[in-house]
C-alpha cells in the first residue's frame, strides 16, 4: 500500500491531521459514496477538504458559498456544481435532494435554509462551530425526519485510514507555505478568510 | 395473532392513530430496545404513549417533567425513573448517559440541556413542535456526535405494526371519554394540559 509519508508533500499533508480528519470522519460515518448527492457549505480550510474527499468517495458534490469568486476554484477542487447560497432561486432548485450536507462554516448562518434541502432521513452535520446558538425551526426536522448533527475531529485509526486514502488518491490540502516571521500577516489574512486554503509554517525558518 | 380491534377498548384505541403512531414510529426507527436508556420529555398525550411504548420495548425509561405532581403517574405508566427537569443536580446526574431521547413538548424549552444528556452518537428526536425557532449550541452537537432530529406521524404499515404490538401487550391510551356537548370545556382543559391524557368523544352522543 502507498504511504502518505512516502508519496505526498509534507507541507500539504500537515493540515490533513486537522482539517482533513475533521471532514473525513463525518463523511465516512454517514457513509458518503457513489449514488449520493452531498453538499459542502463553505470553501475554506475545512470545506476545500470536504469537496476533495466527497468527490474522491464518488458522491455528486455541490458546494455552497456566498462568494461568486469561489465558483471556479470549487470546480477545480472537485465540485460538480456550485450554489451561491444568497440566491433564493438557486437554493430552491435543490429542495429535498441531498443525502448529506457537511457544514464547514463557523460564522453565523441560517441552518433552516439547508435543512430544507435534505431528502428524507438526510443529515446536516456541523464541523464548523458558530459561537452563538443557532435558531432551528422544528418543522425543518419533523418534515422528512431530518437530522442536525455535529462531528469533532476523529480517532487515530480513522486518521490512518484517511492518510492511506490520500496516498492512494493523491490528495493533499492546498497550502501556502510561509516562514515563521510571516505569521502575524498570515494571521490577519486568516481572519479575513484570504488564504487558499491553509497556511503551513516551514519550521526550518524558526 | 391478536387484533387490536378485537381485544382493546375502542375509545382508548382512538388516540393510538395519532399520539400512538407519532411516538411509536421514531422509537422503532431508532431501534429502541433492551439494554438502552431512553428519555421521554413531557407527560402529556404524546409523552404518556412514549413511556408505555419505550417500556414495553424493553428499554430503561426516564421521564422528564417540570411537574413533581406527575412523578407517581409516570411510574405507573412504565417509567423506571422520573427527573424533575428544573432540578439541575438531577439533570447533571444523567449527563452523557442516554441512547435516545424523545421530546414530546410543544412549549418553548431548552434543548441544549437535553443534548448534554446523550451518549456518543445519541439522538434527541422532536415529536412536539415548538412554534418559535429553538436555540441550539453547536458544541452540544459536535461533542459526542449528537443528533437533533424530528419525526412526524408514521405510515400505514407502521401503524398496523403498532396496533398489533398494542394488542399483544395490552396497551392503549389513557383517555377520558366525553359527550359531544362537553367539548368546549374539554378544549379549555386541554389548553391547560389538564387531561389524563387524551379526550375521546363518544360519537353516539352527537
Amino acid at each position: 500500500m502507498l504511504s502518505a509519508s512516502e508519496t505526498l508533500e509534507p507541507a500539504a499533508v500537515a493540515p490533513l491531521l486537522c482539517a482533513g480528519i475533521t471532514t473525513w470522519s463525518p463523511l465516512r460515518h454517514w457513509k458518503v459514496g457513489p449514488g449520493q448527492k452531498v453538499g459542502i457549505i463553505g470553501l475554506g480550510g475545512l470545506g476545500h477538504m470536504g469537496v476533495k474527499f466527497a468527490h474522491a468517495l464518488g458522491a455528486k458534490v455541490v458546494l455552497f458559498t456566498t462568494s461568486k469568486s469561489k465558483i471556479e476554484d470549487a470546480k477545480r477542487l472537485g465540485a460538480d456544481e456550485v450554489v451561491v447560497s444568497t440566491d433564493r432561486a438557486q437554493m430552491k432548485a435543490h429542495m429535498g435532494s441531498f443525502h448529506f450536507i457537511l457544514d464547514c462554516v463557523s460564522a453565523d448562518h441560517d441552518l433552516n435554509a439547508y435543512l430544507a434541502l435534505l431528502k428524507r432521513d438526510g443529515t446536516l452535520c456541523l464541523v464548523g462551530a458558530p459561537e452563538k446558538p443557532m435558531a432551528v425551526g422544528a418543522f425543518g426536522l419533523l418534515a422528512g425526519r431530518h437530522s442536525l448533527s455535529g462531528s469533532g475531529i476523529g480517532g487515530i485509526a480513522e486518521t490512518q485510514e484517511m492518510l492511506d486514502f490520500c496516498a492512494e488518491h493523491n490528495i493533499t490540502a492546498d497550502v501556502e507555505v510561509i516562514a515563521m516571521k510571516d505569521i502575524n500577516g498570515a494571521y490577519e489574512r486568516m481572519l479575513k478568510s484570504a488564504v487558499k486554503y491553509r497556511f503551513s509554517i516551514d519550521m526550518a525558518t524558526l
